[in-house]
């Protein structure tokens, strides 16, 4: 099956005064699952430029769906495939369970871009050899 | 305009090794503005309930679209109103600028629900003085 | 050696715009680790209460000092121990290594408390069995 | 009076499952209350080099002693003064007060360092013009 699967246990900074896991720790996972992804596609968060800049995936968009609360100590199973593939960004799609039930669907799309301190990020088309890495994850 | 406006300074804790804020300070950001938004209408966050519970407003779905980096110092405004008025949900809707500029957009959906401490959030029709001091809110 | 010993890679949200990791994210792996020896130990991070409140273990001092920046995606080691043992407190003491560096030092000092929502938590002795798992990860 | 005062309010990101502020809430509004206190003094918490890196001031010890718990909502006010001025480094020291009540007490030294992507910061002796410029935050 062409997605990363891993496990992460809720910690108690991820929880809130309503007793149960806060919104915002869903987009904390879902960036850790995506980096996790690259990395076992053989890619890198960061590439460094030869002009002292670098290269990464700023977001343009997140999103994520709640189905269930998921609370402290509980331990949570994330899925996470390559959805869409474009001429500059890659869109990371999550589904998140826990105990066998759904809990949570998210979404990341990120934009291949040249960064340099102080300066606006500027998107660049994927490398191919990038692509093709990132293509492993791709269903069906 | 039935819109709350607000401001923040962006802080150290919300920056990235990136050098610009991290996407997940703005759901954060929307939070706060929301809560603020809730007690301009005159409504609170948590409502106790007789039996010891509370109801409150979980999220069932949240998303932000990102159109420019800020970066740390930056003075953000942060506009929040009433997008839909639903039976037991309400959609709250965000747009973020900074120094004129138009940041980003964000949209958070809440579910009026009746928790209690290890219990499933039970959802529960929006008590209709609460809809009418949301509407207030609501443009148009 | 009676410490609790466990590794993480540091994650993205920890990092800040000086592209280190952020002072505070050392409180929070201290946490995670504190648990994780609780844990070992055979014991609960929250005991519910016949009364409906929970015993746990609210801080009354956090302390770390830092010898070694760390950063995005480095695996460093964390080494707990139980320190101290007081009449209703427990020191924790944490070592953090990175690539065989020493990287900084934490304390955390947490106090046995009964907790009640809406109320002050109030310190309890420690009960004489906990006392005595707790001994367990106390050197020499 | 030689000290900054400064009142945050708490927000929902700063709360945990025991119902309480999270104990390293408080180290993010000592950095907040630091950068304020600089920027009254005249300084910048990041001062440009001409060879691309910056000046800045990473810690070395930050610590908290906390005798209150707070809440959602609650709005603490924190008073923050230089306490001790190093040759090369700073320490601050801040009180936490919520409703006339000492809430907490709270430090952190930092080091003025030079800083380079991907090197060790480098420690530096503090400017004159800056140390002038904190000690007008120092009592007595």
């Amino acid at each position: 099956m062409p997605a990363l699967t891993t496990r992460r246990r809720v910690e108690f900074r991820d929880t809130d005064a309503a007793g149960i896991v806060h919104f915002s720790a869903f987009f904390f996972w879902m960036e850790s699952a995506e980096h996790e992804l690259l990395r076992a596609a053989g890619l890198h968060v960061f590439d460094p430029l030869p002009d002292g800049g670098m290269a990464s995936w700023p977001r343009v968009s997140a999103a994520c769906d709640y189905k269930q609360a998921v609370r402290f100590g509980d331990e949570v199973e994330i899925s996470a495939h390559v959805a869409e593939l474009g001429r500059t960004s890659v869109t990371f799609a999550f589904r998140f369970e826990h105990g066998g039930m759904h809990v949570a669907d998210g979404k990341i799309v990120a934009v291949r871009c040249l960064m340099h301190p102080g300066k606006k990020p500027q998107a660049v088309p994927i490398p191919e050899e990038i692509v093709d890495k990132l293509a492993g994850f791709r269903p069906g």
